[in-house]
């Protein structure tokens, strides 16, 4: 059972995640979940905005080019070994939700569902998206992160919904 | 007297004054205070992040094109007056941190001072820059804010210091 809660009430929670083990940003038709450790939570345009960023050259990269939303979707420690699989398997080579035995839900206010394992999900309208620029990036953060020129995609999601689970076990 | 906190622990009461009355952007040399309500607060490069947003039109962009850092200073409601004045007058027309009555302080990481008067302040080292894209930006927010296409700049600042005030009558 899920509870709807304000944009940002349960930042905490999400950041701590997102800088441990890691969150994931489901994407796609049929939804493909990766994982992703940077992002950044704030109010833009008076809209509560949840950025997050992809490199081109993943298979995520193609969903989100083609998507009008995705979902953000943290999961508890107890998923630790889903998260490094979702983090370093690509979707191009199996279905990821189906080996990690992930549960798929209809979201309440955009077309792409969410892992109902979630402790947290947040329900995002990509309304803009910019490519980093190598030109005004610290050149220490381009040579530690882009040696491949890779460099990420930002997608910047307005947050129509935060919804927190309520039985704490999960 | 201030405490040194984790880069993210008091971002609730950052968000909602960011949302509300608004907080300041301080940067140059003379330091020059402009109200933000725009901005985000993450992880990044395995870095806590603040992005502010700066339109090219502001004096404060001319600043903030020539620093290597700024500093976020999150004021109570009692300087609600403060607050709008910064947001509306111009660096270029006068010395709004003299008008304000505000003191500098000297910032423990970084050149720029931060506002004495402040409840918290973020010491931010500027690591990437990037300006919004129209081409990708929903064509509604584009047409209510960038009439005058003067899409802004987003600044992303690693945060190398968040300290709150300890005295909470300020």
């Amino acid at each position: 059972m899920n509870k709807a809660v304000g944009p940002f009430d349960v930042y905490h929670e999400t950041i701590a995640q997102l800088a441990g083990n890691g969150i994931i940003l489901l994407a796609g038709n049929p939804p493909n979940p990766m994982t992703i450790g940077w992002g950044t939570l704030g109010e833009i345009w008076h809209m509560p905005i949840f950025t997050v960023l992809v490199r081109p050259t993943r298979h995520t990269f193609g969903l989100m080019e083609q998507a009008k939303d995705f979902t953000v979707c943290v999961l508890s420690d107890r998923h630790k070994k889903h998260l490094a699989l979702c983090g370093t398997k690509s979707g191009r080579d199996m279905d990821k939700i189906k080996v990690c035995g992930f549960t798929l839900a209809k979201s309440t206010h955009i077309l792409t569902p969410y892992i109902a394992e979630s402790i947290i999900h947040y329900e995002c309208r990509i309304v803009h998206k910019h490519r980093l620029d190598p030109a005004s990036l610290d050149p220490a953060i381009d040579t530690k992160y882009y040696q491949a020129k890779d460099w990420h995609m930002v997608y910047y999601g307005e947050i129509l919904g935060t919804f927190v689970d309520c039985e704490i076990a999960r």
